[in-house]
């Protein structure tokens, strides 16, 4: 029997011997390779914070004291620790745990977290109510030194050392030098000098010379101040970046040794300030393929342990993402005006090819989706032709900056949202199911949603052949298999197409429920029910001619969409409608419904939520009867 | 004649000789006291910038280089030197000149502004854009320290810095201590540690001082080096904190000293690199009235130029926002849970009192409105309820914020959303036209408008009573003037008011529209047309019952709302009507076009857009005819 087995909450780690503390972490090592292998999930973070979650759950006292994990996705060994031990093999199932860190799921989950770079921003809410509540307890945030790249992160630790109010906050810098794929910008070169412990000695042995040599200059105590200072810039640590923010620093220490740990953390826990614990991780580490390779084992499907090699088997029909990806570089080749910009996923976009082709014209901006935006409307006002690939949910966080810097002078900037619609497996936090409905609200927006891989590639050109702002919007895995057609032409922006003529009934379908809508005008033939199937294409401009002459001849109508009903495609045709002055049809969207969806294989979800072709097969007979 | 008279370009300026500058910036200042007195405007901020903006004219070739003014607000006196003089007597009037900087005003304006943070980002953009293309001109981004407060801002630094790719920006950082109130957070403490001269001169002292001391330890490098990195970061300046991200620093110098300003740009102009200069300017500089009180003077109305007095005459009716702030400070006094959240506008959303009354619950998280939001839902967490007071343009900084970490676990986080709606002389960046159709779009969230003061005070108290998220969107300006009633009560949720009852066409009205919509109805009963309006108070959920109730008496159906028509309030009655199966009836929605608005003032706008009684009554009669 395993020490973990006896561990059903944290306060049975508590009764253990420090010693035993080890063998707990190779434990926890071994489930979670165990698990992932078959789960798929995110392997290499979590593998890296095993002794930082042991140790902290040993020194706190949760649920009393707040822990968040930022992102949440480096948080298995700490659901391991608070009574999810047997849940844990259904691990990012429908129905079984969470990915993620979720309030909802757990009194050990402080904060419900998915998205990177809220912990310190939430954490400091929650020490602000406990300080206004009279309570002592203490708030951890734990976050990576990728996270540490977003603004919000920054607003956050601004906030933390406002010397107008007391905070008492403990965040745990989890440096493993990168984020998903290499962190990028000044803050991670910056931390990395002092990634190393000899290079931080070296560092010091530098500076301890130069202090040596210092009073050779003489008295005059303005000059020596003034050489100091700028001698003294290039020895700036990173303590001294966060000392200037008001935080208490330690470290940076080895985030492996559970005996430095515990110490550090049994002192600190003891301070009544704003705390900043810089600690060093390996991703991946204790599984050699993860360690070997911690971008691929970021976010994983099943593999095999021995081997580190993915078990699903080969598949010949590329994903959207790989289509974009080549797509851009074949683009790129012809127009030397396009760039490409992602935000810290340069492998999630597919643009790893580009960026390797074309240096000069990639930019991964990090976890920064604002400034992403912004700096691509600045490349824009010069006549470059920038294509922002950011994954739907995340572009939430540059809406703002769409419309106010991209909009509103009408900027050619191209949107390349991938993951629209359902995204399975990482749930709520990662499903992009509000696109369709907050960028079709923007004045001179163009927003599309292609039905098979050829039509991503036209949609493309079509955008960086665009005057003004305009946005892809593609699901999340592979494609439709089509052959791949070249040479590439653009397309008529606002141009729907009708795929199949009935009489019955009229299917407007979006994107890649094209397919879906096909498929299931192929079941209602049948039934002898003849549907009329569009590809709408364009959710703005819809085809307002080809729309207002079809629901002339059709009394019932369907749209289908995977987005949000209220306010999306669907809403948008019935406000196209109303505004010609159509009278005398019914309709009804099929899309997600008004709540959160919860995780699941994206397969499972459209068929609980009626948008495949046996869901629209239904919705037709409903409105048939 | 003046010299200014001659300035019809910045080739004019460079004609002067330095010695002729003063006087130039004296007549500016006068040209702006002069317009804004009776304009209003932007005064303190712009009065601040005038020896700025002389120098980077003087040194700099606009607009082959490129000068990104932050917020913009502060650029009138670009504005007077770049060929716009004429017009200047037009600013903020509809069709005239913007108050910010408009790409499409002005060659010489290089951006669009009005929202803060974003120089740094759209500078870079262009700097790497004139890299890819070979051009050699210069980008030049001047960003006030209250702007540096905003994560955009940390963002774009943080890539500027990287050092993987060469950068050349120059960033002038124009502190002046405060941003629009007083700065909050970290920074702003840490940048007053250089805010004057004397102030550095003793630290410089103290750390000469301890450089003498320092050789008394003995050679111990180590040792040295430990106690000089502890005792050294109490010394960072914020040179060592940009140099840290790989800018070189030069500053802090007098901001209106104009021959130290074009000495120290003419240097920087052949660097090539990432450059930061930190210049401390005076908000009002050369007004005393806005030197004595730069909050009020920061944007005002018309004043008298002897005592800068307003102009306007008293007025007994509260402006929306004073009633919120009055109600906020009632409502604290018997539920001590309630906590006010702001980012950087206690004076602009009404927060100032409840800020004295309750300093320890109340919370100026600076221009931070991401962070704002994951803050507040950290707050709600823990059983309090905070409310959000941001203008409905901020917002959209929060989106992501909004969705993830408040309606995900449905959070009981109230948003009080001041300036929805169209806001007047601020224009296209700071109108709020997009807030009902975002929101309704989010699940767990509820959205309500009130047609009133009662309503306001009484959404107040609903929304804090509520244990979910909930938003509050209320107009800029004076309420209706109604008699304040005593006590408040909360209202049921999701239920909206017949206030006239009629047969022939029905109104149904959001927000402030409500009044227009009972005037209207008043002047068709004089053409004998009978209106039923309904003040619908709730964009989500809707009154369905009620809703479908009148869709069954009433074929024609108007509504009506101050945001994009596109996904808004109108939308949202399509969708519920078509989703409760009615027909037979046509709606017209009337709201603002899919376009966006243009400056000028509220009433002129409204009537523009057929957004008042007259423009309700003829959509009313075009639909009857």
């Amino acid at each position: 029997m395993s020490l973990l087995d006896n561990i059903n909450s944290p306060a049975d780690l508590k009764q253990l011997d420090r010693s035993q503390l080890p063998q707990i972490a190779e434990e926890i090592r071994k489930v979670i390779v165990e698990v992932v292998s078959r789960t798929g999930g995110h392997l290499a973070s979590s593998l890296g914070a095993v002794e930082l979650a042991i140790a902290i759950h040993y020194v706190f006292d949760l649920p009393e004291d707040k822990l968040i994990w930022d992102v949440g996705h480096q948080a298995y060994a700490h659901k391991l620790l608070t009574g999810r031990r047997d849940q844990f093999d259904t691990l990012r199932q429908h129905g079984g745990l969470s990915g993620f860190t979720r309030k909802s799921e757990s009194p050990y989950d402080a904060f419900s977290t998915g998205h990177s770079s809220t912990s310190i921003s939430a954490g400091l809410g929650i020490a602000c109510a406990k300080k206004i509540k009279n309570e002592s307890s203490k708030v951890i945030a734990v976050i990576g030194d990728g996270s540490m790249t977003a603004g919000l992160a920054y607003e956050g630790l601004n906030q933390a050392g406002d010397t107008h109010k007391d905070k008492d906050i403990i965040v745990i810098l989890n440096d493993n030098d990168m984020s998903i794929s290499q962190n990028v910008g000044a803050l991670s070169s910056f931390l990395s000098r002092t990634f190393s412990a000899r290079k931080l000695q070296e560092l010091r042995k530098d500076l301890g010379a130069f202090l040596k040599w210092l009073p050779k200059i003489g008295d005059d105590v303005y000059q020596i101040a003034k050489r100091s200072e700028e001698s003294f810039k290039t020895f700036v640590t990173p303590g001294m970046l966060f000392e200037a923010f008001n935080f208490e620093y330690f470290g940076p220490i080895d985030g492996h040794r559970l005996t430095h740990l515990i110490d550090i953390l049994s002192n600190i826990k003891h301070l009544n300030e704003p705390v900043l614990l810089h600690v060093t991780t390996k991703k991946g580490k204790g599984y050699r393929p993860a360690e070997e390779n911690p971008v691929y084992f970021h976010g994983c499907g099943s593999f095999h342990i021995e081997t580190g090699n993915g078990t699903c088997e080969y598949n010949a029909i590329p994903s959207y993402t790989d289509v974009f990806g080549k797509t851009m570089v074949e683009l790129a080749a012809r127009d030397e005006r396009i760039i490409a910009v992602t935000a810290a996923m340069p492998e999630g976009t597919g643009l790893s090819a580009f960026a390797k082709r074309y240096p000069d014209r990639f930019f991964d901006v990090g976890i920064a989706e604002q400034h992403g935006v912004t700096f691509a409307a600045g490349l824009a006002t010069e006549g470059l032709k920038p294509v922002v690939a950011i994954y739907s949910t995340f572009l939430q966080r540059g809406f703002d900056q769409i419309i106010h810097d991209v909009c509103l002078e009408s900027l050619p900037v191209v949107f390349a949202i991938d993951r629209g619609g359902l995204v399975g497996e990482d749930g709520p936090t990662h499903h992009g199911l509000f696109d369709l409905a907050y960028l079709r609200s923007l004045p001179n927006m163009v927003v599309m949603a292609p039905r098979d891989e050829n039509e991503l590639r036209r949609m493309l050109l079509t955008a960086v052949e665009h005057t003004g702002p305009i946005a892809i919007r593609y699901p999340r895995g592979r494609g439709t298999g089509v052959e791949i057609v070249d040479p590439i032409r653009p397309f008529s922006i606002g141009r729907a197409q009708v795929v199949r003529e009935g009489r019955d009934v009229l299917l407007l379908a979006m994107g890649r429920c094209v397919t879906d809508s096909i498929n299931a005008s192929e079941i209602l033939k049948k039934d002898g029910i003849a549907a009329t199937v569009v590809n709408c294409r364009y959710v703005k401009p819809l085809d307002e001619d080809l729309l207002v002459k079809l629901a002339a001849t059709h009394t019932r109508i369907i749209t289908v969409e995977e987005n949000v009903r209220q306010g999306g495609f669907g809403s948008a045709v019935l406000e196209c409608l109303h505004d010609a002055g159509c009278t005398g049809f019914t309709l009804k969207r099929i899309g997600l419904p008004d709540a959160f969806v919860e995780h699941g294989s994206p397969d499972a979800l459209r068929t609980k939520y009626g948008l495949d072709a046996d869901g629209i097969v239904r919705s037709t007979l409903e409105m048939m009867s």
